[in-house]
C-alpha cells in the first residue's frame, strides 16, 4: 500500500494560532507532535516509511520536511509550485508513485494533514475494510457518522451496502442548519472527512474520464530523473478539489465508514469540541485565571488570560494578536484573515516565532528603527552565509556555543560573548555542537525586512 | 485657597491598564495627561501652584512627582509611609498646610486624583459655590446628580436648601439595585464624588471631636523643618475614610451639586460609558478590527484585537495580560487582581513597562537565563552610578548619543555602537544630550531581579 499526506492548506480559520505561512497542520495543537506529525505516524504503523509521499505548497516546504525527518531519514515531499486545490495535487502524487513503482494495482490512500484522529487501531481496521472495496475497483471515500447537523462539512449520502460499506447515491454540499438536521436524522448521510482509497490505475482511469485537462498536464510531467513539479504546468492546472473533478462524477464510487473519533478542526468551535471541559463546560488552555464563565474556550500561547462571566466565548491569545469571538462565529474568522491579507497586515502571514531549516527565531519588538530577536540554532545547524545592505545586527550569545565567520575570521563565542556584525559584512552563524545555541539578535536599520539577505552559502539550498 | 490632591489609589478595578506599582491616576487613559495630571492643571486654573499639595503612597512618590514636575517647579508631595486611607492623608496634608501658613481660616479643596472631568469652567462654578459656604464653616462635599441606578458608589441624602448648596440629611453606603433606583427618583440622593472643602480650622475642630485618635497623633508631627512623615506615628494611625472618620459624625456638613461632568473610571463598565461609541454602541481603542459587535468595549495597548458577534463584553489587552468580561462583570476584575496577589504573580504588581525618574524601561522578553529591556533615557538624565552581582549587561545604542562610564573611562556611543557591562563592574548610562537615548539592554545571569544592584551614586537621591 501507498500513502499520499495532502500537506497543502492556507489555515485562515485557526487564525490566530495559524498564519498563511505556518498553517494548521505544523501546529502542535493537543500533544508534541503537530498534526502533520501525528498524520504520518499514523500511517507509518501499516505503510512502510519508503511508500509514503507528502505534498505541500512550496512556501510551506522547508516546514514540513523538517517535521517529517525527524528521526534522521526525509520523507519525500513534492512541492506544489502553485496553489491548485486537492485534484491536481492528489494527481502529481499518483503520477510520481506510479513513475516508481511498476505494479498500478498498489492501492493508495490519500489522507488530510490537520485532522485528528486518535484511536489509530479503529482507523487501521477501517482503511483495511476500505482496501478490500479498492482492489476491487472502486474510488473509496470515508464517511464519518455525523454527531449532530453540522453546517460547515460536505455530506455523501449512501444507498445499499457494499461489501464492509456501502454504494454512494450522492454527495451533496454543505447543507443549511434544517437540511443538515434531516440528514442526520435519515442515518444515510455521512459527514465527507476527505480521505480517498483507490488502485492508483483506477484513479488515473477516472481522472483521464472527468478531468482531461488534469490528465493531460500531467503527462507533460516527467519524475523518472527528478521529483520537482514545473511551474509552468502546474500553473496550467485547474483549481479544483478531487471531489469536484472525480468523485461527484465517477460511478465507481464506494463509501466506508470510519469508525475511529475524528475532527477536522476546521474552526475554534471544533477545537472548543475536541478540548476536554470543566464542569462548567469551560476548556482552559495556558495560563487562564477564570471567574463564572460557562461553555467558552480561553486558549491562552503566551501571556496571562483573565476571564470573568464569559458565555459560549472564545478568547484566543498569541504573541501577536488576540481573537474574542462569540463560539457560534467561529467559521467568521476567515473573515479577520482575509481583512488582515487586503490591508497588508503581516498578523495574517506570520507568526513572531518562524521556524526554519537550522532552527528558529522569534521576534522579541519591532520598533522605530530597530528589531530585536531570539534565535536558536539546532546542533549540527547552521545559518547562510550571508551580508545584508541595510542593518548592522549585534549578537549576544545567551546559551551553547556558537561558532561566528565573519569577513572569513573564526570566532568561537560562549555564553556573555557579544560580536558585532557591521553593514554589508558576510557571516556566518554556526553551532557545530551539541547543545542548541540561544542568541540574542539587535538588528538597527531601515528597512529591517527579512528580504535584506543576500546570500553566499546554504546548506539547505537556498541560495 | 488651597488644593489637596489625595493621589494614593491603588488601581486594583482597571487591571490590567492599571497595577499595584502604577495605578489608575498615573495612567493616561483618555488623553495626553494622566488623570493625576489633568487634576493639577484642573485646580492651577484657579488656585496658585505653591497652595497645591498632594500626597500618595510611599511606593508612587517617584512617579507622582515625576508627572508632577514637568514644568520644571515641583508641586510638594508628601509621602504616606504607609497605606491609610483618606482620613490620615487629608490630616497631614491640611496639618502641612498649617504649618507653612498662618491663616488658619484659609479655605482647603481636597480632590481625588483618580476622576476625569473635562468642563472646568463648571467645576470651578461649584466650587464657588462651595466655598461660600465653607467660609461660613460648613465641611461641603460636593454630589453629583445620579443618572442611573449605580450600586457601585455611595449616596448623600440631602434635605433643605443652604446657600447654594443642600443641608445634608445623611449618608448612605452602596445600596443594592432597588434602593438605588428609589434613590434616584425621589431626587434627593447624590453620588458622592469624594471632593470635600472647608475652613481649614473647620476641619481640625471636627477631626478633634470626632476622630480624636487621628488628631493626637497628628499633633506629634511637626513639618517646620521637613515634610517628612514619619514611618512610626503615620503606621499607628487608622485605617479609615475621611467619610467615616468626620464627615457622616459631623453636623456641620453641607452638600453642592458638582454642575460639571464627572467620572470616577472605577471599573471597565465606567470607562466604556465615558468613550465614545459606533453605531452598534461599541468602543474601540487601538487597534482593533470587529466584525458584528454589539455595546462591547475593546481596548487593545499593543497587539491586534480581532472581536467577532460580542454582545456586552470587555476585551483589555496589555503587553503581558489579556482581560475578557462580561461587563455587567467588571466589577469583579479586583478578585482577578487579589488572586494573582495571592499567587505572587507580578501581574497585578508592574506592567512591561516601569517608569524611572530618568526614563522608562520596558521588559521585551524574560527567558531562562537572560532577560532583554528597551531602556529610554530623557535629555539631561542619569541612571545611577552602579553594579550587578548576578548579571552582566549587554548595551545596543539604539538611538541618540549615550555616555557610559565603565570602571571609571568614559565611552562616548553612537547608534549602532554596543558595550558590554561585565559582571561587577562600576557604571552608568547618561544622557548629556538633547534627545532621548534608546538602548537594547540584554541581561545575563542568575537571578534577573531588579533588586540585583548596588548603588554607589545616584542623582534622584536613592542609594
Amino acid at each position: 500500500m501507498y500513502g499520499v499526506i495532502l500537506a497543502g492548506g492556507s489555515g485562515s480559520r485557526l487564525w490566530p494560532m495559524s498564519r498563511e505561512l505556518y498553517p494548521k497542520q505544523l501546529l502542535n495543537m493537543q500533544n508534541e507532535d503537530s498534526l502533520l506529525q501525528a498524520t504520518y505516524k499514523r500511517l507509518a504503523k501499516f505503510i512502510p516509511h519508503e511508500n509514503i509521499i507528502a505534498t505541500t505548497g512550496v512556501k510551506h516546504l522547508a516546514n514540513v520536511k523538517s517535521q517529517l525527518s525527524k528521526d534522521g531519514k526525509g520523507l519525500k515531499v513534492l512541492s506544489e509550485p502553485i496553489s491548485r486545490n486537492t485534484a491536481p495535487a492528489i494527481a502529481i502524487a499518483v503520477k510520481n508513485i506510479l513513475t516508481n513503482n511498476e505494479d498500478e494495482d498498489d492501492v493508495v490512500l490519500v489522507v488530510p494533514s490537520d485532522h485528528v484522529i486518535r484511536d489509530i487501531e479503529k482507523f487501521k481496521s477501517s482503511v483495511e475494510k476500505g482496501e478490500q472495496l479498492a482492489k476491487q475497483g472502486y474510488l473509496v471515500t470515508f464517511g464519518v457518522q455525523p454527531s449532530y447537523p453540522e453546517t460547515g462539512y460536505g455530506y455523501i449520502k449512501v444507498s445499499d451496502a457494499l461489501g464492509d460499506g456501502f454504494k454512494v447515491d450522492k454527495f451533496v454540499e454543505k447543507p443549511d442548519y434544517d437540511e443538515a438536521e434531516a440528514y442526520v436524522k435519515t442515518g444515510k448521510y455521512f459527514w465527507n472527512s476527505g480521505i480517498f482509497m483507490f488502485r492508483a490505475s483506477v484513479f488515473m482511469g477516472e481522472l483521464k474520464k472527468h478531468s482531461p485537462e488534469i490528465f493531460c498536464l500531467l503527462e507533460r510531467l516527467d519524475f523518472s530523473k527528478s521529483d520537482e513539479v514545473p511551474y509552468i504546468e502546474y500553473e496550467r492546472m485547474p483549481n479544483i478539489s478531487v471531489d469536484y473533478a472525480v468523485m461527484e462524477k465517477s460511478d465507481k464510487i464506494a463509501l466506508v465508514k470510519l469508525e475511529c473519533d475524528w475532527s477536522d478542526l476546521g474552526s475554534w468551535s471544533s477545537i472548543y469540541e475536541s478540548e476536554k471541559k470543566d464542569e462548567n463546560g469551560n476548556a482552559f488552555v495556558g495560563h487562564v485565571i477564570d471567574i463564572d464563565s460557562k461553555n467558552s474556550l480561553v486558549y491562552s500561547s503566551s501571556k496571562l488570560c483573565a476571564s470573568i462571566g464569559l458565555e459560549d466565548t472564545v478568547i484566543v491569545e498569541t504573541e501577536d494578536a488576540i481573537l474574542a469571538c462569540k463560539k457560534d462565529r467561529t467559521q467568521d474568522v476567515k473573515k479577520i484573515y482575509d481583512i488582515l491579507k487586503q490591508q497588508n497586515d503581516d498578523t495574517h502571514l506570520i507568526h513572531k516565532t518562524v521556524f526554519r531549516p537550522w532552527g528558529f527565531y522569534t521576534v522579541l519588538n519591532h520598533g522605530d528603527g530597530f528589531l530585536t530577536k531570539m534565535i536558536q540554532v539546532n546542533p549540527g545547524q547552521k545559518l547562510s552565509v550571508q551580508s545584508h545592505n541595510f542593518r548592522s545586527e549585534h549578537w549576544v550569545i545567551l546559551a551553547g556555543t556558537a561558532k561566528v565567520v565573519l569577513e572569513g575570521k573564526d570566532y568561537i563565542l560562549s555564553p556573555g560573548n557579544s560580536i558585532d556584525i557591521p553593514l554589508k559584512a558576510i557571516h556566518s552563524l554556526q553551532n557545530p555542537y551539541n547543545e542548541p545555541i540561544k542568541v540574542i539578535e539587535v538588528q538597527l536599520g531601515d528597512p529591517l525586512i527579512e528580504e535584506d539577505i543576500i546570500r553566499y552559502e546554504d546548506m539547505y539550498g537556498r541560495v
